[in-house]
């Protein structure tokens, strides 16, 4: 995160709507393919240059870019789209704050959809963007693949809902895909922490100490992309702002508010899991260093007055009636038998043996 | 919570409205019945494809659904209902977060009903839904008996309030009943509560440390339903929202909005309760750690000084006059009384014998 | 709390605005008294089934009922008063949360008056309820006696505002009794607070810490009965809501109004400093164990290595050369006392022995 | 404060509008001054019952009273301006909460202006009350001197604003003056927390935990009394509340404003600074435990098991071949170094030395 | 701060407009440097006193003032601008609150600027001011340099955005510089949090402690100027307040509010992260000490008896049969091994050992 805010203080110097990438390199090749559909029409190409203004009558396009880091290219969309530059740098910035910005007709969405690498136990972010216009859909991501290829295949069938619907339809449903994969991250998240759980009950260790510590600001940084979601998709509830949604996709937009919702609850549950646990395992450090002191101050103040007798007994003193004695030994090893039961009681009554 | 989760994520490809059953496995045959009254009218018989069109003026209809894991029987009701794709997908879905829905004149209205496992301090939760028309409505839930037999019951007599009035009313009763069932896991969770206060100011142990933790990650997830409860009691009574609730309805309707935010407080009260508890537990650790440790410094610091005296006296150089004299014994035990006191006299000053 | 929850569970069956009583058992009769009031006029009746028909143009009538465990009463005089059934129910079930219903000219309200067992330093609550009127009020208390007699008696006095002010003022002077209540009680457990922080800091006990807990405790209850309080005022200043409060009244309401906010502050200053306490506690506690560790550490570590000295020299070899010499045994304490010294001169230097 | 509760409540029997002086003892006499002023004009003269009916056309009229504990001079006052009872009352009673009270053309303000004793760290409180009409002022303050004698000199000087204000103006800048004063104080507080932390991460001491806990205390205090003053400010800028602000004054007004919540935030870090160090000391004070433990069992680990070596070799046998080894002494010394070295090398692998 | 507080509170008795300057002494001449720009032209020469009257047609009017310490000339300036006495005052005082303020058409910023010392981890702040008209702009820093000499490099620019814009759109740009080095100032922030978490994570220290408490203030305090930020941004882009924005300029408006939301978030989040890792400091030096007493306990219970059993045998009675015993040493022996290996065996099975 830090790295990140490094890299775009950099740019402090630049003016406003310069067009420059801002995230970690890259090594493969941008891709841009349009897709052009209508209730009957389905056609997927390789973007070539084309603006909206070829479009038929009664079909939408959806351009979608993956990889980002041609700023060239970028740039190049964004003047056949006739984007906004500020929307431009926005898009190019990867550590960007999820949101939503109107300009005219066109909105830009700016979201983040998390990865878990479980092995790793580290949430990773890739930063999604959206430029969205009644007729057309200009959509970002950093890495080819992810969250939004299986509504791609839902539009190839052709009595998918997403065909006979406009671009307000398609937006929430990528945004649902986004939801979806949280869910799945929290799920997979929860899951571990179940794990931990368990062995924490069973013995509170350093390893386990470090692993809370490390989820809890999983956690945290997850918040700080979640959060701004609900908002995004509260400003897009609202009629006088964000893209016109039609009333017949309000449904399924009220249906991913509450997705995101409730996602927003699991994440604050996990939290306070967390923030539980780690309290839990404090107090279970305290009372196992309690369980050790009290074998310590058990056998310590057994043997220590014990010690003590026979340390008399060793003295060389030439004038120590009692070594003479013929019973002397046998009473000395009663003497101590009699100290260690005596305090044996004690501790039982002072229910320190449990 | 996180299995839901990711059986949930699993849904990922599917398009929105798709109906698919996300909940345990169930091994019981749904059930179906329908409810027609009106002042003077009351039929109950099992349902048998019937939707709202053959209702005779004046009446009423309730189709209760025990047992959703039969997604056909789901979607058949909801077709001969028209109920719209997206709720029917969400009452299959038994990890949905509590919410009021509208769409036209139907709403749907999706709460958790709690269950408490005395035994294993285990809260359970059943999801309840409710497709509300102004004259007809369907409500599933997973199991079947449970909380709104008693209601269904009501509807028996002829005299009773439910019958002479419309669905509205029928609808704040039910979630009435939802309300009670939480103050009587509220209860029963309370009294465990006190029994574990009185054992844990007897004496902390682990296993009590345990329960606490327990509960409190009980009383977290219920904290998850209860909330958004008072949500959708909250929008009801809001006149440009959910269903139309006649105005004569609207008094039992603040009721229940009652009921559930002196819910609420009851269970922040018990959170609270709890994290005090999980603190004073820390403490007393504490405390029991300092008592401990008092009484092995008081032995050690006690003995350890006379067992060197008694080392000195001990050695075997030939050349200790002290070893020759007639009193050097009685000298020797005096000097280690006199250190003992001295000792005890200095704990005494500082306060460490109480 | 939890066994009026659970009794309140019990009522689970019921159909809404059924009469039964829930509270504690009584022993005493209940007596209900009417008081006949106006510029000129004072009578104080016994109650004999009048509803309001029969009031004097003028003049304002209180029935003051003390007692409620007899449902059968409380339900005849709702139905001399024409009491919504909703409202009669909420009056007998003393695990009501305070609020303030409406329903047409007749007003509901419910509210907590605590009172304060210095010596068992525990807070009980009785349930007031208020049915107001323009014409006239029907105040409901679980025991005779109570913060309502002084207003009592001031209504005897000619001269008093009440006598010339509408039922509206005679509200707000109750609870006004009430707030007052509130600030002595507060008063109290303040007193206890502070001698409890004097207590604390002279020496941190076992006693002490249960204590703090157990007033943390009943600050957390008498919390969820002041809130609402205060939230049952602004409902009665707001103009569109609540019975009518004539301009006159308006200071006084407002006054109130401040008078609960100050409680309220002063509730939420006696938590914080509660808790407070509580950590300072544990600070303190674990500050003593320092110093009880200081101490065995001092005495071991000087300790222990000249026991190992005197040890050595009590070993029985043949061939220990020290042991023949003249100045072996000098020597031997010589070198006990530098050991003990140099010690003594670290520990200074680490400043641990201030 | 827990003292001026139960004084209040003592006067829980009085009606609304008893004028009943709540407060410490003083023994001093109250004094009542009235400035007359305008443009051109200013005089001042001793109150001698005179109201604001004699006053010249385009004058305005401070009357200005210190000390309030005659309650019949401050009712005398009161009649003659015709302030209400329940203001008349709330002047009277100390223990106020500030606030802002209107009442036809008058205002009541009272407010609390801090005190800081910085030998005993303590703060103390002065209730200030206005009555606020829009040609007159009176003004009330528990002892003589104090904040508002800088605004009366600058009354006297015929260039400043004040004089050519109206009394709207005055109001602001005596508000001013305490907003002022709470900066001081909050300045004196804010040096003696540095000087304390200093102290503190220098060696954590139990008088510097007092020390702490103890201006947490008064920092709590302050805030009861700090945060309405905002409120107070808040009110006066809008519109439709407060007294009648003339536009000419806004701009002042807003820089109280700003003041206040400047003060608020200071006090806020204040708090939040002090929670820190008790969290410091505490963690501090657990540090130096395990230092100490750490010397403890580096000593003990070291000596124990050569004073067992020595134990056995100090052995009473008959047949112990090495005691009669030319050898043995020597060796078992070098034993006992082998077993030291062996300790110290194993607990700097384990970094315990550093 | 507190210092400031202090220097603030000596103006105690200051008339409000009192033009005096409070902040640190500064020993360099002040520099006003005018920018008039539009379109085509750009000049820029030092300030002779001009005020805004001799501003040609189309042209804007920029006056970048460096170094306020000087109380006369930026009352000079003042006056030459007719800025407000009030907007003067606050100007000159460096401890101002961030803020935006009205006064007719003209418009005072007042925000801070934060820089970081890396090696000494301390954040310094340095105010600057706006004063804001539709056709000029003057502003004002304590120091020469700073975060704004960008901005007025890109002015130099013919084909630069800001040349062809109103005043409106500088602002922004002096806003956007601001939030940019808030990013620098967390960037370098995080970095030295990060590297403080891997240090923490190796060993916890004293030093580590200290550290951390440092940093939790050092981002506290900038709390305290950031969040204002976010007001002021928030009041600029209502229609009805601030300065008049541009619709053109809106864009960028909404972009720097959302930097400056994004700058929160971090800030939050290294807020808990910091708090984060004081507990988890707090809890491994608990987990430490475990470690420590562990090894004491175990060296102690295991050599304690042993050394016991050596006593006894070590004792001088003349009646000791096992002394004769030819067996009697190596029997002692196996008896002390014995001893030994069920301690081990004992605390293996309790797992003390891992």
């Amino acid at each position: 995160m830090y790295d990140a805010m490094k890299r775009r203080a950099e740019k402090q110097g630049d003016a406003p709507g310069t067009a420059r990438y801002i995230g970690p390199e890259r090594d493969y090749a941008p891709e841009a393919v349009v897709f052009d559909y209508g209730p009957e029409v389905f056609t997927e190409t390789a973007w070539q240059g084309q603006g909206p203004g070829d479009l038929a009558e009664g079909l939408n396009r959806w351009l979608k870019v993956s990889g980002i880091h041609d700023a060239g290219l970028v740039t190049r969309i964004g003047e056949c789209f006739c984007i906004h530059p500020l929307f431009v740098e926005d898009i190019l910035n990867t550590s960007q704050r999820p949101k939503l910005q109107e300009n005219g007709e066109t909105v830009l969405i700016v979201v983040k959809v998390p990865g878990y690498d479980q092995a790793a136990q580290r949430i990773s972010e890739e930063q999604l963007s959206l430029v969205w216009h009644p007729r057309w859909l200009v959509s970002f991501q950093e890495t080819p693949g992810g969250v939004w290829e299986a509504v791609a295949a839902r539009l190839h069938k052709e009595k998918s809902r997403l065909r006979r619907s406009g671009v307000d339809y398609l937006v929430i449903g990528l945004l649902d895909a986004v939801a979806d994969r949280y869910f799945q991250v929290l799920g997979e998240l929860g899951e571990d922490v179940q794990e931990l759980e368990a062995r924490l009950l069973a013995r509170p260790t350093e390893a386990i100490l470090f692993n809370l510590y490390h989820l809890k600001r999983e956690v945290l940084s997850m918040r700080n992309h979640l959060w701004p979601l609900q908002e995004i998709l509260t400003l897009m509830a609202r009629e006088d702002q964000g893209g016109e949604v039609a009333p017949a996709s309000m449904g399924l937009l009220r249906d991913v508010e509450d997705h995101v919702r409730h996602a927003v609850d699991a994440l604050k549950t996990l939290h306070d899991m967390l923030a539980d646990m780690l309290d839990l395992h404090m107090s279970l450090t305290g009372m196992r260093l309690n369980a050790i002191m009290k074998v310590l101050t058990l056998i310590a103040t057994i043997f220590i007055p014990l010690t003590f007798i026979a340390g008399i007994y060793g003295m060389n003193f030439e004038f120590m009636p009692e070594l003479k004695w013929r019973l002397g030994y046998p009473l000395a090893l009663g003497l101590m038998a009699l100290v260690a039961v005596g305090m044996l009681v004690y501790f039982r009554r002072r229910k320190w043996l449990g």
